[in-house]
């Protein structure tokens, strides 16, 4: 492929010699001859006159002297190239002898399934969906197309997972939400949880994060979501679409997310808090109320980020400020006697 | 089943029409006719005026056009009506085909080994007990009576699991203690970790939920507590009675939580905590040290909530507070000024 | 074995009886008539009184009437004595049938395949390697000499484990990284992770965790490195060596970690931070910056740790600090009125 054909394939336009060869594509700190690479970042002039890099994604014509291919979207084209030239991996379709397959099972075309993997009875699994071994799928789950379900997964009975899907390994789909109630003597009862799990299309979910089933209904992920390691969804949430939960993250109970909400690192939210569309919620903070749309909240319990971080910026002066005050009030003291003194 | 039945399936009084026939149970959002339902909170006389369902549990008689069944806790009558209306899951008894089993393996009556089980020596398992396909039971391992183990579980050697226990998709019972010393060139170096896991009757750990092998003796989780999602218990540690242990809640080494403790999610207790009985933390709050019977902490470390509820409330002022002292040590500072030149 | 026989296993020194038969070794308050103790912490010898032990492994000579073995570092002793007496457990070498082995599989000597464990093509695995059942190895992995993989575990195509590693159940090594970009409507489009993980010789992984591959390039954790269990280690970070990663810490993207760092547990360091070596950071901490060699963080956002902990023992008192703030005010607004007035 030469650098004219890796334009046209992102909509691009060659500042340099479109003839020269791309064999492949990489960041600035290993591209090398023949690599297209992409940079962001202020200084990223610098790290390109170091890089061997053939050519270079750019957003605006830069000063240097290496082959350029001008786009709007530098690192969405970057992502576009990574992915002709390293596509995913997927293993040749085919049914694995070692698979255990359940009653009336509806496979599509292409499907894969994997060496060791385990399908319920009433399951079905769309057109080239893959899934790796050590997976279990159980009773009435429907997958949809082109869905990824990596090693040791889980899927609860009547878990629905949609199409360009991708679960990673260990992940649990559909377990019990974690409902009770307590019985004359103060013992827990369980609450049976008789919902279950939707994963709408085009989400990814990281390795051995957990979505629970809902106690009655549904506890829904929206199309585009994309949730990291270690996640836990509670029952009866609604994520909204195109939100980004990050590692570590926990929601309870009943909350409802809008769209393109982000819940960085090891954030948590209470149960049936309400969260609107383009909130930014900062990591490790804990959102006990409702969070209104277009904010950013950060800390325990959550403030506007601002207020928050002008707040934590004080809290290292603290001790200084409580010696103060009481100089403050000893100075006062003698004021007031010397005051009422006279 | 009618409602008269229904009442006396949970020792409940009609007042209404004790023929009318039930033919499930449900939330307010989802109950449709022929429905029992049951609502908590302020406003359930608004839902129910909304809703379709025929009848509803309620702890007093309610001025409302519905058939009403009278029980001291609606909420358990309704956890006993889903338990009877829709009983949880147990596949048919039987040894799957692609079951691996060890020596001196001992089966009770109606056990189920699902697909692609694998069962080490010296196993015991009890009547009407059902592990889910891809879970791996190590040797010397003892499980109860009509306990069920959900997919892809890991039970480490000598592991012991009580009666009506239930283990999650992606629960590891066993694994070492995090136990090392330091040699003589700074390297950290292993303690085996020779003790084991003994869970109790009653007891629901979610899914990816750990529990750590003692480093010698036992790490114990007494009868009826509740475990949920993403739960670390560490080496050593004792787990009181009916416990509640949130999603992700951690609890480092040699812990010792009385009975009737509920930590809230993400909640963490520091190593050699001891916690009495019917203590609460809040979600996120850190134990650092030990806690005393009835009591409620919050915070990062953990205060008495009240006082760390108070304290936040300040958080957003402090900026504010900060500039007031400045002000005020100015002000003073003209005074005294003025006064000394007096 | 006699205790004079043990001395010399820990190149220690007997005082007392050294014919005496030692048939074991337990914490203190366990260890009964024959075995080898050790205890540390302050009143260690009121323990010892009570204790059944027949000897006790010591740092200095002590003024009690049990025999005695004198080695600089007992704890380490105690380990190594722990490791000849209850060594780990390793199941008999061998492929059992169930096994799945792909193609070109390059298979040590004394390797154990466990039942039900899936081998990809290309892999390598070195002499002495177990691997317990269930778990599930992807293509061109490479795992070295003496290295222990428990159940349920997946390998990532392209991940390389070093010797005398342990990985424990569930870990997951070499899921994808989570990075996207945006696209023109707003989606989030997935960067293809097309790098792995190297985890070298010595690193113990605890169960759950995970450690994702590198977007490009390699996620590296280095020698002798102990990681706890739901850890989340996120692509292209350096993990040092040396360093201890207590449970559910979170590790943003591209973090460097020098070597004998200490991360506390539910600690968390946002992306691209860079810590030296010897740091600490402290339970539930978050460090959104660098972090200097030689230094003690706490606190979110974490600062160091004595200014930190100064702070939050004035947190209580901030309600009362904002009271007397306000009263102080008061009382200087009458004095200024009352000194204009004059």
């Amino acid at each position: 492929m030469n650098l004219g054909e890796v334009a046209k394939l992102i909509d691009g336009i060659v500042i340099g010699d479109p003839s020269l060869e791309i064999i492949g594509v990489g960041p600035i700190e290993t591209a090398g001859a023949g690599h297209i690479t992409f940079v962001k970042g202020a200084n990223f002039i610098n790290k390109l006159k170091l890089s061997k890099a053939s050519a270079v994604l750019v957003g605006n014509k830069e000063e240097i002297n290496i082959n350029q291919v001008l786009t709007p979207r530098p690192e969405l084209a970057y992502a576009r190239l990574l992915d002709h030239f390293h596509p995913q991996e997927r293993p040749k379709p085919g049914i694995h002898s070692t698979v255990v397959l359940g009653c009336n099972v509806i496979l599509g075309k292409r499907v894969t399934l994997s060496p060791l993997v385990s399908i319920g009875d009433n399951v079905e699994i769309g057109d080239d969906t893959v899934i790796f071994p050590g997976t279990v799928v159980r009773d009435n789950c429907k997958i949809g197309r082109n869905t990824v379900i990596h090693s040791n997964v889980t899927l609860y009975s009547n878990s629905i997972i949609g199409n360009q899907v991708t679960l990673h390994a260990g992940v649990v789909i559909g377990a019990d939400g974690f409902g009770y109630t307590v019985d004359e003597k103060g013992m827990h009862t369980k609450i049976n949880q008789i919902g279950n799990v939707v994963i709408e299309n085009n989400v990814e979910i990281g390795a051995n994060s957990c979505v629970d089933r809902a106690a009655s209904g549904t506890t829904l992920i929206k199309k585009g979501t994309k949730i990291d390691n270690l996640v836990q969804v509670a029952h009866n949430c609604t994520i909204g679409e195109h939100c980004i939960l990050v590692a570590q993250v926990g929601i309870a109970g009943s909350c409802k997310l809008g769209h393109h909400v982000v819940l960085a690192g090891q954030a948590g939210l209470s149960d049936h808090v309400t969260v609107g569309n383009h909130v930014t919620l900062a990591a490790k903070s804990a959102a006990l109320r409702d969070i209104k749309s277009n904010s950013v909240y950060g800390g325990i319990p959550a403030l506007p980020l601002n207020i928050w971080k002008r707040s934590v910026t004080v809290l290292p002066k603290l001790p200084d400020l409580a010696r103060t005050v009481r100089d403050l009030e000893n100075r006062l003291n003698n004021i007031e006697k010397k005051n009422s003194g006279e």
